[in-house]
């Protein structure tokens, strides 16, 4: 490291080549020849995703959200999170977090506020995540995807934020959503 | 959705057949033709991590910490994180903690604390990782690895913690472990 400041505009690898070798409708593998920043010969594979995560915190007047319960294919486990989804490239976040919360728990919220922004795992994938609380709640009915098979569960923020600490939940956007949630109501209740 | 409650045990996806179609030595892509859970033919494709992701923040008596900045190619644009790495999957991963810090920042701990578990991006990935504190620190030199050209900033918790509500920091770990570390120093304020 040199003590003066880089420029971070600066891209420090140069891309020889570029070579699409996987493909399906939610993500395009990339093989990539490049210059590391030192100037070396190497390889990058980038894992480009079609939908930006979405994930979203119902919260009621009594401190208590929904969770969702799915298996999760990639870890071969059993998974509890924030109601989720993938909201196309170009479609804004919070019209597919609407959707998601009514398709998945049957809810609707009159009021809105984006959480946080989110880069999920970036060492090899593009995918970003935007999170949304949703509050001032009305309860209709769900209408999961058939590739969902899902529980829905209430539960006071306390018990989830406990879930975290415990690694009982571990989700990256439940991680992050329900720590920023209790910080916010925190925050709120000291005025 | 019915009433009874799901076997959480039970993988409702049924695999009929997987095959490799990316390998680099960092990730695998699996390419796979399965039934989902409501009985139809489909495709998963599954992105496997050959190292665990780890993440550590080094805080000070002060309540400072040190954040690392590089510019990340999946993303094409400059990213401030806490000191990341990865740990080759079987390695315990405080070990791995232990080698980045010392690299990446040069700071030895005498203090070590396992903060959260995290599933990075559920919906393809099976990338795990897992966020340690630091404390009790010694400072010497760094030395990263070629492929990284760093930077080290080292700053309040209050600031980073602001960066994550305004979309300045969005790595997942950063966010994730900033939010935690927030929340445990107000509650051992608080005694």
């Amino acid at each position: 490291m040199s003590d003066r400041p880089l420029d971070e505009r600066h891209n420090p690898w140069t891309t020889r080549t570029t070579e699409v070798r996987y493909e399906n409708p939610w993500i395009r593998v990339e093989h990539n020849t490049v210059l590391n920043p030192a100037g070396n010969e190497g390889i990058y594979g980038v894992v480009r995703f079609k939908n930006v995560a979405v994930g979203i915190i119902p919260v009621d007047d009594e401190g208590n959200i929904w969770m969702v319960g799915q298996y999760r294919y990639p870890h071969s486990r059993y998974s509890w999170e924030i109601p989720e989804g993938g909201s196309p490239l170009g479609t804004p976040t919070l019209e597919s977090a609407k959707r998601e919360l009514l398709e998945e728990v049957g809810i609707r919220a009159r009021r809105w506020d984006h959480l946080l922004h989110i880069d999920l795992s970036n060492s090899v994938c593009d995918e970003v995540g935007e999170i949304w609380l949703a509050r001032e709640l009305e309860f209709t009915a769900a209408e999961p995807e058939e590739t969902e098979e899902l529980q829905v569960r209430k539960l006071p923020l306390e018990l989830a934020y406990q879930g975290v600490l415990s690694g009982k939940y571990r989700d990256s956007m439940t991680v992050a959503g329900i720590l920023r949630l209790k910080l916010m109501l925190e925050e709120e209740r000291r005025g």
